[in-house]
């Protein structure tokens, strides 16, 4: 049985990939670890421009940048795809301490969190409570509450070995706490930065109001994890601590951006089309290395390695650069409007939103015959030891271009540090290491080639996959 | 045919482990991310100890902190294990200079290789020519070579997965370089430093000089990258061009060190010895965190992490901290020597000696047999996303133990920073994540359980294995 076994096995591999393709893998990893742009472009980006939050200037002078760095390599098209983001601004830096029955004040590092109102102008102070969850805050009612900051102190859970699980099972203090406790009428929210590490940075990110009317909203801010250790057991010692914290952040206007599209039209299939991207604006605090311009840089590398390698795209391929992901997602949706206003067939997708470290693979949003179509590859990357094929989400930028016979993927790169640094003042190009970074954009590159040479192909359940 | 294969691989795999395992191993990783003791120690180790290179006061201070912290383990047994060790000092500070025909000086980073003489007390200064190898060397001759300084400037291989194999395509400048050039008179030895990244750190590392005499023996030093690729492109500019440095560093006579070894004694098999261990001595430069103080606090957190998630180990476990991995290997002969004169089988080693970065895998010396018992666990490695088991070396330290039936393992971490931190100023603490190096201690510590579970039970090569 065993024979026969590999023989069939044998000759399945041989319809799911050639040598060519292992040939030209290796070409597309060596030219980008030689000869790769992503770093370079990052140093710019980061360095030149730096944070770049929708609707700032540095956002725009993103947009300028990517058009010129697209333009100088050649596509078939570059172009810019308006669309309307929120722009929200910080203000003057915040300030917050907590004060203890004595009157001793020790200052803490906070942060407003992203479309937040400001306090007023004088701040707020009042007494602090701690809640693990909206459950505790159900429990302790509005008589509890009421006139109170309310302090959601729910760690990341350590013991899960994706951070971005552990991100997900803590995220909803950020994003809905201040609408949940102002419900029961708390003066305002603190929540611990979504960090797995315990150190100084406070962590912004977007949170909501939801439905509620500007008359009960009230501002929320995110406070370092040491701070908010100390702060914890000062609440413990202390019944009648009191917290003090002052923003003076705003939501303005809607203003025009853009989002930064550059094609390679395909030979055989132009109106097939696929799509890599990463999201061009980041929070205000860092430089916004890891989030997520090492996406940006890698997707336009993705391009500019199949032409260096030679290699000429059947479909047409286009690198997407999204504006606004981090507090709005317009630019994302905006991308699939215009794509299903024209008519334009997107036959996969790929998104790297996950920070510049070492790839691990990807993660599938298809169907299980897309997917094994998928898997048959898994070989052919081996020697890059990208081993990490799973279903599952994509991205939050090409999740809006789903439809029932397309294939979304999500780079999946080292997760362990990315919460270190994800929307703090320390998400700083010195934080990203080169190689890991290139690493990442031959990994999209192959699976890039890998779809445009073979097109989506489902695989029907029955066929024997070597995984 | 499916469905018989199916079937047996399932009765296959139930022989292999059990659902006892998997919540062992869960449990493995859970105590080691929420009660890690690693950290901590690695912190003692970096920042209150530091630099431990062999025969210095910091290494035996370092040998009492690793025997003072085993012993609050409540292990069976902690003891020293004598062994005598080479003492080389760098005494003050390299300095270097190029200097042009018009007489101008730029200084350089360098510093003396391990196991160097000294210059001449005012230093060397002669025309310097570079070289990528020893070929070239050769090519050149004595007529080109004799009282000029040697400059070695083969860079690591940069489109190589593995950094480790770049290092080995390139070490032997450093390692052999002086010896070599010093056949054809040489005046000295500059040898760019073993980095993929281009910066301003020297990276020392061992150097020899094989049974030359000491007539004939010339000093060599490590060079920063950036200052290689300057020198370089200064050599072309100017074919007169001279390098000036001086060093002082010094071989003493050798004096003696330990092994620190502490033990859980095995309660069915106690004359069956495993091993877990790392190196206590580090380079001088940085403080070691990477190399390798990582795989010290790990190898210790294994036999911490087995008491605390309550596994009772069959075999005997010995934790040993190396002494003298970097400039002798002294430690790890007389442990494997000791063994030998003590008849004490050891069945199982592991190393871990790569950084602190998150783990891979291993690779595993061994029979074909071993490894198909060992790739039958793979699937217990999934969800941590270990997927790195492969044939290949082990380590230093534990090399020498090896036989026709045991199995030689070391850990395979994440290789792409190594070579930024290996040897220099910025091997240092903050470089090193917190989670990374849990990781690392937890999926040493499952293997040890399987491991010291199921013995080394070969498989033979006709049972079929889902690889």
């Amino acid at each position: 049985m065993k024979k026969l076994m590999a023989l069939s096995t044998l000759l399945f591999a041989m319809t799911m990939y050639s040598q060519t393709d292992e040939e030209n893998i290796k070409k597309i990893y060596s030219t980008s670890l030689t000869n790769g742009k992503s770093y370079e472009w990052l140093d710019y980006l980061s360095n030149n421009i730096g944070g770049r939050l929708s609707g700032s200037l540095n956002a725009e002078r993103a947009v300028a940048w990517g058009k010129e760095e697209l333009e100088k390599l050649g596509l078939d098209r570059v172009w810019l795809q308006p669309v309307m983001v929120p722009k929200w601004i910080r203000g003057a830096k915040e300030y917050a301490y907590y004060e203890t029955d004595s009157g001793k004040t020790t200052t803490v590092n906070i942060c407003a969190l992203g479309g937040s109102i400001a306090t007023n102008p004088l701040g707020v102070k009042a007494n602090i409570v701690e809640v693990r969850d909206f459950e505790e805050l159900k429990t302790l009612g509005k008589s509890k509450i009421e006139g109170k900051i309310v302090f959601y102190n729910r760690p990341m859970q350590a013991d899960l070995i994706s951070t971005f699980n552990a991100y997900g099972g803590c995220v909803n203090q950020r994003y809905s706490g201040a609408m949940e406790a102002a419900k029961y009428g708390a003066a305002g929210v603190i929540v611990r930065s979504m960090n797995l590490r315990l150190d100084d940075y406070p962590h912004t990110g977007s949170m909501s109001y939801g439905d509620l009317p500007n008359s009960q909203r009230i501002p929320s801010a995110a406070i370092s994890t040491n701070d908010a250790e100390e702060l914890s057991s000062m609440i413990k010692l202390d019944k009648n601590l009191k917290f003090y914290f002052k923003q003076n952040c705003k939501q303005l206007e809607e203003v025009l951006s853009y989002n930064v599209v550059g094609e390679i039209t395909g030979s055989e299939f132009p109106k097939e089309y696929m799509i890599v991207g990463g999201h061009l604006d980041s929070w205000d605090l860092g430089d916004g290395s890891h989030d997520d311009g090492a996406g940006v840089v890698q997707s336009m590398d993705v391009l500019r390695l199949l032409k260096e390698t030679g290699i000429k795209p059947k479909r047409s391929i286009r690198v997407v650069l999204f504006m606004n992901e981090e507090n709005g997602l317009r630019g994302g949706n905006k991308y699939a409007e215009e794509a299903k206003k024209n008519n334009e067939k997107h036959v996969f997708a790929l998104e790297s939103d996950a920070g510049g470290f070492t790839p691990r693979g990807f993660s599938f949003d298809c169907s299980d015959a897309n997917f094994n179509q998928i898997l048959s590859w898994k070989p052919l990357f081996k020697p890059y030891l990208i081993h990490y094929f799973e279903k599952g989400g994509s991205g939050a930028d090409v999740g809006p271009l789903k439809s029932d016979s397309n294939v979304l993927a999500g780079l999946r790169p080292d997760s362990q540090r990315y919460f270190d640094h994800h929307h703090a003042s320390n998400d700083t190009f010195d934080a990203v290491n080169k190689r890991e970074l290139e690493l990442g954009a031959a990994t999209m590159t192959a699976l890039v080639y890998l779809f445009d040479k073979y097109g989506t192909n489902p695989i029907p359940n029955n066929k024997e996959i070597k995984d």
